[in-house]
């Protein structure tokens, strides 16, 4: 999609039920109209693939529908970081989001292409790289890698083994794998179709090495034959995305000329000199990571698209599919009338719109803080620490709800024309790419912990004791835009004590904030009083650490659901999102109901009030079930999914 | 493999480890020597498919592979009902075990032709059925299909509209597919290979419709050809076991002869008159299902295999995997030196410990009932419950503990090379074949319920002081074999109340007990209040129904542990097993802390301290990792896993 939406309409009528169309509208919130444009544009006929392709095939394949997507103004919204704009930024995101309807080789390979190695050109490179690159790449007139990964260090970038050495002599650069462990992995693009690779290596200069930067390397020539002293291999057969070609990369002491080095943030000058405007290579490092922050929000968005298209299909399928006679007549009951199968669907479906408001109010902060010429670093930490952490939750959450839909849909979820397990498998590799889960959450708590030490550290006596005070109403969590609403209610709710109501929104969001206050308060007392040398100290605070992270971000993503509610102008809709909030919630709480219990956060009997209480709110839901994956906003014809038809 | 266990040596020595061979020993329990042969027999080579494979390649190379199987004398051991040995019946089960060493596609393919197709000759027919049929389908001469499930009715087999239809004047049965909904589906070897199917429908006799029996029916030729009347359907591509030929099979009132009814149960005599040694429709149906019980025990067994396998790979990974350098070194860590690794993998190798000492217990169980000629319905129906309830168990633990494994692998885990995606697909239906896994809880809660009221029925008031009294001790939860010493571990518990040590194993048991008595009790209680014609009111408890079911199942895998520790004689071994058990015990505990607190049976110091001491416990075991997974008995060479090569 181009930048600017075109289309004013609505959504095409997919949605035949006021309520659902309501929650639609409520639930892709501000960026409605810029979805209803993408699916719009989307080409949505043949973009399933066939299951039966082999991988030759399947890229093949892969490769036509990108052109087509391209064709349809997919991907184009990567622009140069100086020109980017609050509305450029959302599109890309929102195109991302778009295509993930179609088949996910597809998806990533736009991802590859257009948001990694467009991106890396648009984030790391200067006006003149834009210039002479982002074009072609986003027209796939050069296809290109985004070549991070080594086989020795994934999650670990800044030991990245290979080098990008500068020749004084030569005025250029040698690009080199040192050893076996050096080589690039995992690399989609590579095995067959790349001609240009954004390699990532340690920088040389003068013999001083500047840590991790981005160089542009040509792998291929125009026919596609490898070029000298470039070693590809073929990572073969994956657990998914077969449609996406990733391969190994290896570099025998590659020249590359000095204009190819992406080098916004750093740079070698025409005296050989590296010189960059940011002075600590530590910041260096995670500004120039922090520029590629646009792929998490995409993976996080895109795996939130899978989950609900599985649930909109188990969801239709558990309404039309019955079991067992009731005893109390002589008809079966669809699937959705047993309360195993609501919880089963319902709370998945609760949890989805409350993933879905939070990333509405990321792609927000996205938008402005990437267009930001400032660059506030502290904004830009804030939205670095929420893209890992929804990119976490939803696909986290993806893969347990694809799952579960797959198994509530029996012998028939397994089938390949059902689509499920198609979706389970190519989103599965969703929590290891663009970072891994588990290090990402610590991502997160040092982004809460940083917080939390900036308004702790260095307090004087007086200091504390005021500080203790605000603690008691909301002094570490700081809100801002979808939080306030929240706050106020928890203030209100607080004042009442543990009397009011399993439904009363003030409870929740003060429970949720008791879970991560107390649990970040702790943590840095443990932290405080460790040795931050000793590796087994701080190991064993790790799963402390993750535990902060979840609160964090559920805490996070209440917040969103509480101001996505007050903004919705439909009363039908408004209340339906009220019940499908306190259903998140309550699951949320039952989920760490140990924890809330032990710590005397809740009474025995509230606790015990729990699990009724979500079966109630699920049967009080599932006359709606439609609606609400109708709200989901995946047409029904594109869901593909054979047992669907007729 | 035959029956007589020919080959008395140990392992091949694949285990260099003394712990290891210990733990391995007493891990497998009074079915060491057995597996071990099954492993010497297990034609080892080139056992795992190439991922590449498409539908029809995958197909025949699969039957091949079986035929391999079968050469080495695998799948020979299923005898008809009558001449079954506890020897004949437990060897049954270890060949399935050990073919699923080898691609999940063979194993569900010889689970098909000779745990179905053949169990069903062996347990529904006479013995001139076994005379007839059953050697030509243990050496495959007769390929065969297990007919139950139809498109329009699975877990609920009553409801099947199939009709197998005595016809008096040609003395013969039409056996048709009324509707389209009828037809049968999933069904292996049907859509390929399958000669002759048994066939499960609905017998009619006079008019009078008498249950569900199964009828063999001819569905090729010996070239092939489809015959006449027998519609064949391709399921088509799946989200795994792409080497099993699942299809459709419809009928167009296909007449069979009278003597291919399997009627060991129910029968049409020479006068046209149905005849059945058991009066009531309904037993007899459960009667006929009961006799299929060893696909179950399979099914559990497979899965649990699987797991093992993953874990082994995952565990051998990240012992060699390092990432991130020690801040205390210049070293980079193992990937298993992290916490939050460690809690990945222990945790879930504890409990595949915890699940292999039930299996044991259970194959005992099915070696002894399934050769008694007695045919005691007491323990038939204890041991169809501990068959769901472990299958339930194993199929779940497997696709978790392998999706953990694949991510804990990170991107080298998505790599079709290293096995791991490849055994997560494989294995996502076992959670739904032979008994959808929500439904099959449901089966053991009533299990559970019938003990219960066989206990509580029918007392006066004198009986009800009594049995309340008996209550107190362990009246509802009976033991035999395996649960005896935990009942005296769990009553010296109680008598020292909650002062115990967490690692005390009477607390455990108490706790399990418990968990199980309170649900139950609360349950029986509930439902006698219901009105069970009201779906509604049925329908509201089917989550506490689930509850009950997990509660009774984990309480007898604990029983189960602490008998194998019981009997281990090795003492490095047995002090292995003792952390293993309470590293299962903790993390079941920790996981259901919110019901514990909520009822008043732990303290919230005690809730509290569960976490830091199943931390303690991962990191106390984790030196000894690769000995654990040693333990399970797979062979490192036949991981295939290319990560681990070298």
């Amino acid at each position: 999609m181009s930048t600017a939406v075109t289309t004013p309409s609505a959504d095409p009528g997919f949605v035949e039920d006021d309520l659902g169309a309501a929650l639609l509208s409520a639930f892709e919130g501000s960026h409605h109209k810029r979805r209803a444009a993408g699916r719009a544009a989307f080409p949505s006929e043949g973009m399933l693939r066939d299951p039966a392709l082999g991988l030759d095939d399947a890229r093949a394949w892969t490769l036509e529908r990108l052109h087509v997507l391209v064709e349809a103004g997919f991907g184009q919204a990567i622009v140069g970081v100086d020109r980017a704009t609050t509305d450029s930024q959302i599109q890309s995101l929102i195109d991302f989001e778009t295509i993930s309807y179609g088949d996910l080789s597809v998806a990533i390979k736009s991802g590859v292409q257009h948001g990694l190695f467009g991106g890396a050109i648009a984030g790391l490179g200067t006006p003149e790289h834009h210039a002479r690159f982002l074009s072609d790449a986003l027209t796939l007139r050069a296809l290109g890698c985004f070549a991070m990964t080594e086989r020795g260090h994934g999650s670990d970038v800044a030991s990245l083994e290979t080098t990008i050495s500068y020749d004084p002599q030569a005025g250029g650069f040698v690009v080199h794998s040192p050893h076996d462990s050096s080589a690039k992995t995992y690399i989609g693009n590579a095995a067959a179709h790349g001609h240009l690779a954004a390699v990532f290596g340690q920088l040389i200069v003068d013999g001083v090495a500047r840590g991790v930067h981005c160089i542009l390397v040509p792998l291929r020539d125009a026919d596609g034959t490898v070029l000298p002293g470039v070693r590809i291999g073929d990572n073969g057969h994956k657990g998914g995305l077969l449609g996406v070609d990733n391969g190994t990369i290896a570099f025998d002491h590659v020249r590359v000329p000095r204009d190819m080095l992406l080098d916004r943030f750093g740079a070698v000058d025409a005296e050989g000199r590296y010189v960059s405007s940011i002075e600590n290579p530590n910041r260096r490092f995670f500004t120039m990571l922090g520029a590629l922050v646009r792929g998490r929000i995409c993976i996080g968005g895109g795996a939130a698209i899978a989950a609900r298209r599985a649930l909109s299909i188990a969801t239709r399928y558990a309404e039309r599919r019955t079991q067992f006679r009731r005893p109390d007549s002589d008809a079966e009951s669809p699937l959705l009338d047993y309360l195993s199968h609501q919880r089963k669907l319902l709370p998945a479906i609760a949890r989805a719109y409350a993933l879905g408001f939070a990333q509405n109010d990321l792609i927000d902060a996205y938008g402005t803080v990437s267009s930001d010429s400032r660059h506030d670093p502290r904004a830009q930490r804030a939205l670095e620490t929420q893209a890992a952490g929804l990119k976490v939750l939803n696909t986290d959450f993806a893969n347990a709800a694809i799952q579960t839909c797959r198994e509530a849909c029996g012998g028939a979820g397994y089938m390949s024309e059902n689509q499920l397990t198609q979706l389970r498998a190519d989103t599965d590799v969703f929590a290891t790419f663009e970072g891994d889960n588990t290090v990402l959450l610590q991502l997160v708590a040092k982004g809460v912990l940083t917080d939390y030490r900036d308004v702790w550290g260095g307090l004087g006596r007086l200091g504390l004791v005021q500080a203790s005070a605000r603690l008691v109403g909301s002094a570490v969590i700081e809100r801002t835009g979808a939080g306030l609403l929240a706050e106020r209610l928890s203030t209100t709710a607080r004042r009442k004590g543990d009397a009011g109501a399993l439904s009363d929104r003030g409870w929740h969001v003060w429970m949720f904030e008791e879970r991560e206050r107390h649990s970040v308060d702790s943590l840095a007392r443990r932290m405080r009083a460790a040795d931050s040398d000793s590796f087994d100290q701080v190991n064993a605070m790790q799963d402390h650490v993750l535990f902060v992270a979840r609160a964090h971000m559920e805490r996070v993503v209440l917040d969103s659901f509480i101001a996505a509610i007050e903004a919705c102008p439909d009363g039908a809709a408004r209340q339906t999102l009220e019940e499908l909030c306190t259903l998140f919630v309550l699951t949320s709480l039952e989920s760490d109901a140990g924890w809330f219990l032990a710590h005397n956060r809740m009474s025995d009997a509230r606790a015990k009030a729990l699990r009724p209480r979500i079966n109630q709110l699920c049967a009080d839901l599932r006359p709606r079930a439609t609606a609400l994956v109708d709200g989901f906003g995946v047409p029904a014809e594109w869901l593909g999914s054979a047992m669907l038809a007729g």
